[in-house]
């Protein structure tokens, strides 16, 4: 369809409402306003909506009454506020929105029309234009669902994506980076990753997304211990100079469609693996890396459940890098339980710290699997020969030198400072004695989840009971932490109403 | 994952905001409110709220400032203030939405997993709830889209929808029905069909829907000169008193889920050969019918576009039908132009009040597909012997028998009133002289809806230009119809930019 548009009709002026919709905008009209009537709109519509040389598309919500709006009147969500820049009482123009030309792109692909690199690029330029309404992004994330996307859809989305927001330059020929294909709970090694690199000299500029569905990502973690929305001269100052960074990707505006779409899949619980290998390589390249690293857990209950299936997105991975330009290697890792003990990001952030200050009791399991991904990436990087990439990397953290340039980076972004404490604790104990057979990652993560994490940076698990280790009846297998006594209670509440979340063999 | 839920957190006074979102419920909560920080809640939380004996599921919208809300108040749209059915100040308790079992079923179908008939019954059950979101829904239909429902499951979804509604008994053996897969401008043959059958002495309790991605839909276009909103014991008493009726389904609550699924699916204006089965049979089964007569217009750009795609849902239908106790006979049917010269309620009205007075230039293509129908259910139905049902129908239109009795349904439920006539009209003419070689129905639905239809009930499109027909240089080819002129000039500005809606090949 074309982009003909009416010229709108104005005379109306902004009000914020102070309402906020998290990043949907809306907007708010009297049904007795005489733009509702003779632009034909009612509750609901999109609508785009010009302020000065600012222009959105909004979903229009129908005020009955004159309590709310004064005749003439449009009032502003947050979001919308926020986009348009304007002030109280500036003259806004409304109108119809124009249909989207690209969500045809999205509808021929649910009856099996493969995008075309055009395609793909529209519908990436319109979410991140705002363009795009909720339902719109859904129906493209579970069109893109279940394995749909093939290998040239995904290597044009990739490219759309990077081509959609800022492209970082660094004056090096060799950019590492790492990235942990998520779903494993506590797997925090970016953290130590970036330290001992950076430590080593190579350049690891990373960039970190929050949680998508999980109870803590990258970003959250970090910023417990220092500030991560990072603008991009900030973040390049912190590279050049501690020679690594890890700051929160959204801030950079590296890639911004993959946050858009984050917003959408994050409720819904999704994953496609087009949109996985697209949300990750977008952003490394975006960055400007040269060489990545990427981890892959695998496990009945983490989010890649076979080695099939890790097999096929690490061939994905290395053929969209090749396309692209960049190295990628990738490895496969035990997925079959937490790594470390704490699940959310308060709890691990201090694992992270542990590990950094070489304490006697640091989770073996989080140092062991950093110290594997560095290895890999000093002997990509050319800083170690192949085979003696583990000892250099070892060495590094044992020395204090990686927890030195950890708190410099921290320092370098803003301030380091220490992971907070949850106010609620309780622990959830064995109903009998036994030893650990199994983990169910999922529901542990569920759990973590209710108790408020993400969110509530202090909030999450602290996990007891690796798989091997024989409990008591009891003994706690994990204790819940929360920074309110509603989501410590519904926490609670659903762990208690699970059966095997760990599963206790009993013995003689 | 279960369905334990916390005891919430009560001692909220609710508070009507006026605000109309449609359909879905919001829910305005202070971000200073103690309910919100105890409870763990932000911006776009999905939350149960109580109130007296009723529940509903709710997005949360936060409130910045203290103008719209007062210490301890809740703020409810429009639609969360109807279903709770409070008054101003009465208390209320809100919760964490419990996780939603049924979803679960919906990923596992993205991934290939096929439905059972019992999760395909939770999903069901929770939408009528109100439980699912609009990005839900959007998944839903999006996963249900591109003939991915095999015939198992378009089974176990029909049953279900049946079942998730009120379902109709009649005191006779034969009760008749009849449906046209959509997708054809001006293609209102039930307006027809309704009274010849009635006047031929067979029941024929119809049920409508409104417009999903058409101009206009047959309850549309019929409310434009009855009432068709009927309660239940409405509408009985009309087929009782007059042996047939045309109401809009969703009214009476025939098969809810598939209402609540149009509201999202219309937007996105996606089509799904299981979902369209279930649709219209679970409609037909809920509404007693034994006997069900259904066009398909096939066409490339009618909704169903091959001879192939039409057999396919024939099929589909048919066996469906077998398998839940009804008669199915489907007709296929030209779907290359707009039947009538109307496009839109008001204007598809006016061509059916043509026919029924065998007005000398009514439009013959809507009078033979009537008769044609009638035909079939006259035949079925043992009203008249194979090959004789098309006699009587034509005698029954004739002699102004169904027009009389159109006119008594019409009284019977509520009176019988001429369809309004639009204030805006401008027509779009030829460029230059030729035959009309090809009309494309989806950018002509496309003009009508930007005109306003089916919202604005005299909108939309006067065709003045079929198949076959020489037009002059500077003559109409349609004449675009609105209530505002807001939406005549959009409609006028995408006709104008489109090619080929109307396709002329010039002669010598």
């Amino acid at each position: 369809m074309s982009e003909a548009r009416t010229p709108g009709t104005g005379g109306l002026r902004m009000r914020r409402m102070g309402i906020d919709t998290y990043q949907e905008m809306v907007i708010y009209m009297r049904s007795d306003c005489h733009v509702c009537r003779s632009e034909g709109l009612e509750a609901q519509s999109r609508v785009e909506v010009r302020a000065h040389d600012r222009e959105i598309v909004a979903t229009l919500n129908v005020v009955h009454g004159g309590a709310l709006l004064g005749v003439g009147d449009i009032g502003l969500s947050e979001a919308a506020w926020r986009a348009l820049a304007g002030k109280e009482g500036d003259e806004v123009t409304i109108a119809h929105r124009a249909p989207e030309a690209s969500f045809s792109a999205v509808r021929g692909k649910i009856f099996g029309r493969p995008f075309s690199t055009e395609s793909v690029a529209g519908i990436v330029r319109d979410i991140v234009r705002g363009r795009y309404s909720d339902i719109e992004l859904a129906t493209l994330i579970t069109a893109c669902s279940g394995n749909r996307l093939d290998l040239a859809e995904t290597i044009a989305l990739t490219s759309a994506m990077i081509g959609a927001g800022q492209q970082l330059k660094w004056e090096r020929d060799v950019v590492t980076d790492k990235h942990c294909v998520g779903g494993l709970p506590g797997n925090r090694t970016t953290l130590l990753v970036v330290p001992i690199v950076a430590a080593c000299g190579l350049l690891i500029p990373k960039t970190s997304s929050r949680a998508i569905t999980s109870p803590a990502g990258t970003a959250d973690t970090m910023e417990t211990v220092a500030p991560v929305a990072l603008k991009l001269e900030q973040m390049r100052k912190v590279v050049e100079r501690e020679g690594g960074c890890i700051a929160w990707g959204g801030a950079v505006s590296l890639s911004p469609a993959d946050d858009l779409l984050i917003r959408v899949e994050r409720p819904l619980d999704l994953d496609s693996d087009g949109l996985l290998v697209a949300s990750v390589l977008s952003k490394k390249i975006a960055a400007g890396s040269t060489h990545v690293m990427i981890d892959i857990p695998v496990g009945r209950t983490a989010k890649i459940r076979s080695p099939q299936a890790a097999n096929a997105i690490a061939q994905r991975l290395e053929q969209v890098g090749d396309a692209l330009g960049i190295h990628v290697r990738t490895m496969l890792s035990d997925g079959t339980q937490p790594v470390g003990r704490g699940i959310g990001p308060a709890l691990e952030a201090n694992d992270v710290l542990a590990v950094l200050q070489s304490e006697r009791n640091a989770p073996a399991d989080l140092r062991e699997r950093s110290l594997a991904l560095v290895a890999g990436i000093l002997e990509m990087g050319g800083r170690a020969a192949p085979g003696e990439g583990l000892a250099l990397a070892t060495a590094t953290l044992d020395s204090g030198a990686a927890f030195r340039k950890f708190v410099a980076i921290c320092e370098a972004q803003g301030g380091f400072r220490l992971p907070p404490r949850a106010a609620y604790r309780q622990p959830v104990r064995a109903l009998h004695r036994g030893r650990v057979v199994a983990v169910d990652n999922r529901r542990l993560a569920g759990i973590a989840k209710l108790a408020g994490a993400p969110k509530a940076k202090a909030a999450g698990i602290e996990f007891h009971a690796p798989v091997g280790s024989l409990i008591e009846e009891g003994q706690p297998l994990f204790t819940v932490h929360a920074e309110s006594p509603g989501e410590l209670s519904y926490a609670l509440d659903y762990a208690r109403a699970q059966q095997d979340v760990i599963t206790l063999q009993q013995e003689p």
